[in-house]
């Protein structure tokens, strides 16, 4: 019986809201009219505040994978290189994109394990264009220290170039403040809007790195979106129904505001730690003073004798998607995504649900203990 | 009083059915579960009947113009020549994203005027990786001869890239058979889906002409494309909500059965072509017998003493939004589309509320010409 009700806690797509659902199905209009440049306007305004920035923010109609891809690809050439920092599946992705741009200086670290800082100024020290950073490390529920990082990059004199894919709009993000000359964030995420539409700020900085390489991708040509962001509008035709759907999004993020926002993921994704804790279970992230568990996902290791694709199968049968871990991850975590505008009930029943599996795998004995400590955690929520 | 029914009869997007609109407000569901899988399969295949193709068929979250690039960026390295056919503003988009890959050796023509097939050859013969074609060039309503241009690539042995942007799905298009090595779609034109989907097949011709590249653009790498899409998934986070769009869209295109539908399209466009006929305006394409009007798109030179734009500004009063001329034909041209799901009563009040305008205008003395002209011509579809 497909009810379509599957409680999605993943790491993305989230849960959208019903009206943002039903803003999605609005008859279509011309994008190159005055109804869709006021729609762009009001989602670049309230993405400012979200960024905490003053840079342009442009919506590019594609995944996060594009916005990562635009931000490399307009700013490094082929004899520059690009210090990559990689602790997971997102930072080796933007190893990959930076090796089919430029020349790639790669730190590479166990997943889930935390940057020395030492090591990545040394890197930066043996000359760099840019740095990459994911901020927060999806696929090992990790926080990466954005602030940090982006101190180093000013230093060294390197484009400061962040994934913030799941951190903008669900915890706080100082584009600014941190110097990043581009952050990229994803519309399924925090901001709890459907999948396909990614958005990047981007500083003057960057704007003059683009100046100086000359030739710049096509369809992720940040420059022609400032020409055309300048006129309210997209380059290219945009995705209208994602818009529709992210503007309600934003709004909902408005309604809440940042501050409320932040505690609320913040304090999902602490229920869930303390849950996971009070059975036995260990988190995978190897921390030091600069890093913190994530504060939207939290990747445990699988316990011992099941594995974290048990878990997911498990979980699904009954009516909850969560994660398992991906490529050299997979099967050895399980991860819950506490993102978008995920409820205190919704992290309830998924650790409830939990109990039941782990005591029917045999990993706990009796039931309730996650639930309580979930529940004291939450309770400054209600 | 926004009631949200402006009829749209641009070329693109179009309006979206009720039963399509509906479908993009369903639940997020994960996209890397076999629910996601089912559908994509399932839009696979009936887009394999749309194309006429044996091909792999991929869909990108994204519009056409990243189909466009992914066909080019895939296929050409810096040193490969591609011949580009411009006859229209679509035409040139080819030219500058071949600039970016690789060599151009551009064939540019007055826009909306017909190809000289010996002039093409002569290019082809001058050596070529690949030759670019719009086969509908939107910008100026002229149906490109891409059966005759596919002849010609196969006998010089070059890449056949075209863009089926405003023709697959509504017109007849013979990928296979013409030797389309690799054709695109937008979602948002003829297949009467929500914009922000592009869709390519893909020969294996091509697939051989990625491998001898080497690196390829990132998001837009159709060998990503290709090994996730053997597992009926997509290589990033694929609009979800657009894929519900989709597939409804798809259905319905199923349902009407593409030689129906090609005939719908095509008396549409011939009725435009006969109302203004009536009413004595011009066409803007200057055909050969290789080429003919569009049958998704007029394009008519605005009459002495009155702008594209001023029509296009009286209709929008009226309810009713069509198109000007872009770039250089800005302000020449007034065009009409007649694609998706376009019915006759959509024709009928369109031309019935251009006739007003033009009376208005001073441009035709009475009423009823191009209705009749008009009515007469849809019969057959009644």
């Amino acid at each position: 019986m497909d009810l379509e009700d599957t409680l999605l806690m993943m790491p993305g797509p989230v849960p959208v809201a019903p009206r943002v659902l039903r803003a999605m199905s609005k008859p279509m209009i011309n994008h190159r009219g005055a109804e869709f440049s006021a729609m762009y306007d009001d989602c670049c305004e309230i993405l400012a505040d979200v960024f905490q920035t003053k840079n342009d923010i442009f919506i590019i109609s594609g995944s996060g994978s594009a916005g990562m891809e635009a931000a490399v690809g307009c700013t490094v050439g082929k004899d520059d290189v690009v210090v990559t920092l990689e602790n997971g599946k997102f930072g080796e992705r933007f190893k990959k994109i930076a090796d089919r741009y430029g020349k790639v200086n790669p730190l590479e670290n166990e997943w889930g394990y935390s940057f020395d800082l030492a090591e990545v100024e040394k890197k930066l020290e043996e000359g760099a264009k840019a740095v990459t950073l994911v901020h927060n490390e999806t696929s090992a529920g990790i926080q990466n220290p954005a602030k940090e990082i982006g101190k180093l990059a000013k230093k060294h004199d390197a484009l400061f170039i962040m994934d913030g894919v799941t951190t903008l709009g669900g915890d706080d993000v100082k584009v600014d403040e941190w110097g990043v000359d581009i952050a990229i964030v994803g519309s399924q995420k925090c901001l709890a809007a459907p999948p396909g539409l990614s958005m990047v700020s981007v500083s003057e900085r960057a704007f003059e790195a683009m100046d100086e390489k000359g030739e710049l991708p096509y369809y992720l040509d940040l420059k022609a979106y400032k020409k055309s962001g300048d006129k309210s509008q997209t380059p290219y035709t945009p995705a209208v129904p994602l818009f529709f759907g992210l503007q309600e999004a934003l709004h909902i993020v408005k309604e809440e505001g940042m501050p409320a926002r932040i505690n609320r993921h913040a304090t999902c994704a602490e229920a869930v730690r303390a849950a996971v804790a009070a059975m036995g279970i260990e988190m995978l992230p190897q921390l030091d003073e600069f890093s913190q568990y994530s504060n939207t996902v939290s990747a445990m290791k699988a316990p011992e004798g099941v594995t974290g694709n048990d878990i997911k199968k498990d979980m699904l049968a009954r009516g909850i998607t969560i994660a398992g871990g991906q490529d050299r991850l997979s099967g050895k975590i399980f991860r819950i995504g506490s993102m978008g505008n995920v409820q205190p009930k919704d992290i309830m029943l998924t650790i409830q649900e939990l109990e039941v599996v782990l005591k029917k795998r045999g990993v706990i004995s009796g039931l309730g203990a996650g639930v309580e400590a979930a529940s004291e955690v939450l309770d400054s929520l209600l």
